[in-house]
């Protein structure tokens, strides 16, 4: 079977897919349809299934899994689906939601074992306690957590994938510059986004929640370090705390972007430093790899909406 | 005696009054010299102590009071203070530096019954239970306490005072509109500005802690709601708490102003509007009363560097 | 009879409304269609008349009553009415074009009374006499007009209502801050938007005139206050009067707002404050009343694009 | 005698010329003295009076012309004249303050002159009939009054130089884009600064008026209009008339600048750029002619701060 | 034959057209259709070309001249043509594209021409050289190139109609302002944007070349000017060539607006102010001329979005 | 001998210093007197010299060596030198002012020879040959020139330390990101700031050059990437010579800071942030080393004014 992006236009196929979405709507001539959008792990199609019965708008919801007979169109310069026949996957057939979605390039263990030696490098005590004690309350979602709703690191375990290469970069940073303090730098870069795991609904259908509207996770990971001063019996008025939280609540560099307190702290500002390039990079890498060499790619909302070339070299 | 405020130029005088500041500098000829600045609770004058011994120095520090023999100058259309004698006040003397600091025009005890009054209208259980336990625990600096380092309110008692005439302003407001919750705007008022009893180092000689440069003073009032949560009980998830804490941190109203998210709560907006216009107001009332009827005060930098004239009328 | 706000999806009903707009176009089979919006004072409602004849278009016309049989459907998520049937009104029936809009919340003359009661308070008697000449000359239209094109007040007899609102704020704040000169400020605020009797077209299908978009609201009413002292023989040239049109000039707070001057008087700066308060408290409300506790509304243009958020509460 | 700008440092010198300032003010050792402003027609420069007595004091008071003995020196690197002798001018010298004012470079007679030629080119008959009355009202101030207080044409005869200087650019203007109308752009810029005329104090020690600060020249000038329109008995709702008030109201060109509607006719966005155009080639020629080729200028404030270079060619 | 913009609506017609874009879809019920922009020399119209074969769709494709036969329609408030018949316009008839292109005012020849006495009147030697060199390097394309994709001089021979508006402009500044330099402000108008004839493709379907997209049109511009020095064996040190690069590149004004420097020179402020005048009457020009009096036109993107007011009278 | 920045107040010493400034000014007493600041390799210190002879003048200029007796002291709370005698170095002493300047932390040698190593990892034939053309055509000043006047790397070898670093972190970052092109990011890094040879003055006493305020680095690199595809004989229209051109102007990253053009490639986007990342680094290191832990620097002019946190950890 093929994958969605490597159909060619007029096209016919069949497919499993993920219903993403699935919203109910009224034609001009007032009967029902529903407008889909199929996903697999190679991306996503929409496509409308008209004059859809009570009991189809039943059957096909969002999460489900479906075995796809359809015809890949243009409409409007824009691809989608004629959908010829659609059915939902039965016993047997691949029905796992997670099959479907797109993942962080690496796999889950051996980002677990990569956060562990850096969590090793922490020498700081009362950091590494901290920090120790907070990932392994939320270890499940944040390795499951997309990063994002849209934009950078929107898919399953780009949290922590998001979060392992800014270790990384972490890494050759302090080795450049050997008046940065390791282990501070990799205490704030591994709590930095730890609070999307509150302000996100999880990897499927991400949502904002209504704490994330209302607090924001960079609230919300300072509220965890309180949290976990008092749990390991920590004064929440030592320096290491206060400087910790800095260096988390500084993250995202200017007020304007959310950030209560701008970097005070060499390390709170390399961090921001570091965040903004894999942010950049990542946006930058989902969108040119839609594109062919001597293309544009089309303009990325989160970098003020530039459009990007790859060279033809 | 007179007051500092009521001196004309070229009157000599004697007055006992606060050493708010005393820098100890070297002249062009070399000798040392002390540059104070004098207060009483009319105000403020500069004045040099030339030719300074190390034991002037030693005896003549911030926080004394001292009998002042001088003559009111201008320097530069500045007005200072020839000092023709000095020496430190005596047992007997009124040496309470309190005596000579500005207060806030309402006594604390007066301010601490309205307080119980409005602590009583906050009729929703979980609201009412947070305000007063963060307030008790931090009851003695609530009401000694600044509400700034300079600016608006910056006063002995100026922290509870603000509070105070924003509680008054959001009870007109909540009889205007009636669709605001009343119990909300109140707590939300209570706390606002409580962190500053963490970010400021109290109400002489007032700075900035560490902890005030580092996480600020909104943060920290969210932590202590977090932390209240804990030992009353309560669930941090509950709707009440979010939107509680959501009032609080949105107080400043623009991200620029350091506010981590902006006001999504009606009564979160209005907080706003009331904390802004008690600050406009007490910063013109603070450089209108200066100046006489016909006259431009100077520029006030937290009001946009605009100065303000008082009507002839 | 239900009001166009209480139907249910795919509720068939009838109803006398209001057609707020009646647009001619052409469908793509070549067929006129009228694409209308009609209002009652619940609300609005679009719907589509396909195949209209040229006599249709003569009748249906914009700021008539039909009575109105049709199904409440779901296009787009959007609401709309499937029209089977459509006739206008006749004699007998209620035809006024007035029942079916949008009202201010206090009758006409309560409003009335309630200003006469704050003109009896402004004791200065140049301000006195430039409001009272300045009011009556324009008494019908202030009562009648809307505040605004959209966004807040944008209904019929919205520029009392939000001035009155202001009024009572301004009593409160006097109050509270005893500096601040009552008569000034309800001088001010009485006079702040009237000049949008010139801006605005009228209370029905409200649109800007050429004199709103040449000149502006804030300019004419100083030109109204400068031919009220020709007329009355005030001399231009009095601090009175120039502190008035300052008050006036100065009341959207900012140059970019289209003040040509910024607060220089203390009641200048508090009446643009308590414009900016009703204005964002009305459109608020005005989203806010459309959700159900627990929603979000719409983005408000007037707010930033901020959504708000109703609590479950 | 030499001018003030021919002399050269450590230059002796005996020249007539103007008190521009004299601020009293206290030495370090008690005593007064007089830090002068002496201006002559080839610019300005400072000097202090040591030791002045009460009678000096009440004698050298600014707007005197004085005969000064003194030697020109460097002080900070800014040049001062060190005073050897001072004593006012006897009848029978070079008393007139004029003569020591810089003017502008065009005879007030020509001006009138040219001025007159163009008011006939005005031929639309309302605006002539407008522009014609207000300049006749103010005709005298017209000529004598600068531009501004300081930056651009802050001379006497500033602002009848500034508005000849933009109708000659408006000839050339009209005859390059023959759909302009020349009858509006002129009448525009006759009376786009003439507010100025209440906003400044005059040509001698120029400050801005209470009704400069409260209503600005904008304002004043749309007043002017207003009250012309009734004493020439034009209807103020005449499209002539708010199209006329439009170019005026809308010439700083954007909201910031202090105009408050942008500008919505041709006539309007030019008379914009024109003034722009002119105000910044006066300030670029002020400072240029007071540098050598191959220098650059002091940084000017009314150009964003930034210096000029005065090529080598 | 009429003209695309003489018809009125419903009304048939026969022209010879160029098909300016001509976009391949497919409808709703499957079919393929064109999507056309028709264009004559007194603007564009939209049609759609329903059931196309794919022999129409060879056929038709943009560039070519068609005879269309259609009905000039209202859809959705936007004119459209109902396309009757359309052929490709035969041998004999008239096929050549330019014949249906707007174009400069100015036949070529007398640009030319007018070109050539304002080189002549750039006596410095230097610049006459380096100017005379790309001039002649570039004479075909800058005769024939838009100045702009859209906007401003969007049409042929728009970069050359706009050069010599601004050499004229020059002119007239040149003689109120003697102080200024027209040698090189001639210099610097003539090659301020001819780095364009990179940076666009083509008077014809016209879009930002590769180049013009990584570089722009100033850079290349200052590239030109260093390869002529080399080329003329003038130093690029000398001090004529880093003024007159410096006029070009900071012709733009602002940063914001891509100049990598700010104008440092007289000449080159003035030729940034007359880059805008003319840019901004040519914007207005071509949205006025679509409006009759007494109208507004649409909002103009290049003017901050503002519409503008064509008066009656 | 101690270095300045040992000495602590009051204490005096001997040492050879270079004469980073010498001011001639005049003094109150009309005397001359010179304002010097001295320089060591570990900072600078300010001093007057009173009453300076016109030989003495003549003597202590700019750029020299001297031994200087003197006294530390503290005027208005910043130090100062008493000077108690001063006379030049003489043959045999330590007269090379290279001797007092900051250095890059790597010896040239060491520095040159990692560069070789990175443009052998330049595998691109295009870029490989441009980037060593240009180096060689510059290589002496390039290891010697600060990388700006004030701020970050305004030391002596500051340009190609800069550089290095740069190239370092590339590496480290291309190896995390294999997307990237490693020989574009080598080259753009090698050329980006190399503009700043003709920028600035040279390593001493270093100012703007006409060049540098006329044109700006940023242009000037790019006409010597045009001159090298000259003397190459390189087309300047190959891709490879648009994309190095487009890496090096964009590298300000946005316009207001300069670039003419906004990154529209990868490695143009990661170039500007690992630029902005080690100028960053280097300002708050260079403050940082100046405190204490547990104390603040002063604000930092190029981080926004942002002062910084040393922690007591």
């Amino acid at each position: 079977m093929k994958k969605l992006r490597e159909l060619s236009v007029d096209e016919t196929f069949e497919a499993f897919v993920l219903l993403k979405t699935a919203d109910v709507r009224v034609a001009r001539n007032g009967k029902k349809f529903i407008a889909f959008t199929f996903q697999d792990n190679s991306g996503t199609i929409d496509g409308k299934y008209w004059g859809a019965s009570d009991e189809d708008i039943a059957t096909f919801t969002t999460g489900n899994v479906v075995l796809l007979n359809g015809k890949r169109e243009l409409y409007q310069n824009m691809p989608q689906v004629k959908i010829m026949h659609l059915r939902l996957a039965k016993e047997g057939e691949p029905t796992d939601p997670s099959l479907y979605m797109e993942k962080a390039p690496i796999d889950i263990d051996e980002m677990k074992q990569e956060f562990n030696d850096y969590l090793l490098d922490i020498t700081q005590a009362k950091w590494h306690r901290i920090v120790r004690h907070i990932l392994s309350k939320y270890q499940k979602e944040f390795f499951e957590y997309p990063a994002a709703k849209r934009n950078h690191h929107a898919f399953a375990g780009g949290l922590a994938f998001h979060t392992l290469t800014m270790l990384r970069l972490a890494k050759s940073v302090s080795q450049e510059y050997t008046e940065l303090n390791p282990s501070l730098l990799y205490a704030g870069v591994m709590l930095h986004d730890l609070g999307k795991v509150h302000e996100l609904s999880g990897p499927v259908a991400t949502e904002y929640t209504l704490a994330g509207n209302l607090l924001g996770h960079i609230v919300m990971v300072d509220e965890e370090i309180t949290k976990a001063c008092i749990e390991l019996n920590i004064s929440e008025l030592d320096e290491e705390v206060l400087v910790l939280k800095h260096v988390v609540l500084a993250h995202h560099g200017l007020l304007e972007y959310g950030s209560p307190v701008r970097p005070k702290i060499m390390e709170a500002e390399i961090l921001h430093h570091l965040d903004n390039l894999d942010a950049s990079m990542q946006m930058m890498l989902g969108s040119l790899k839609q594109v062919n060499p001597g293309e544009y790619t089309e303009r990325i909302f989160g970098l003020d909406n530039r459009n990007f070339y790859l060279p033809n070299i």
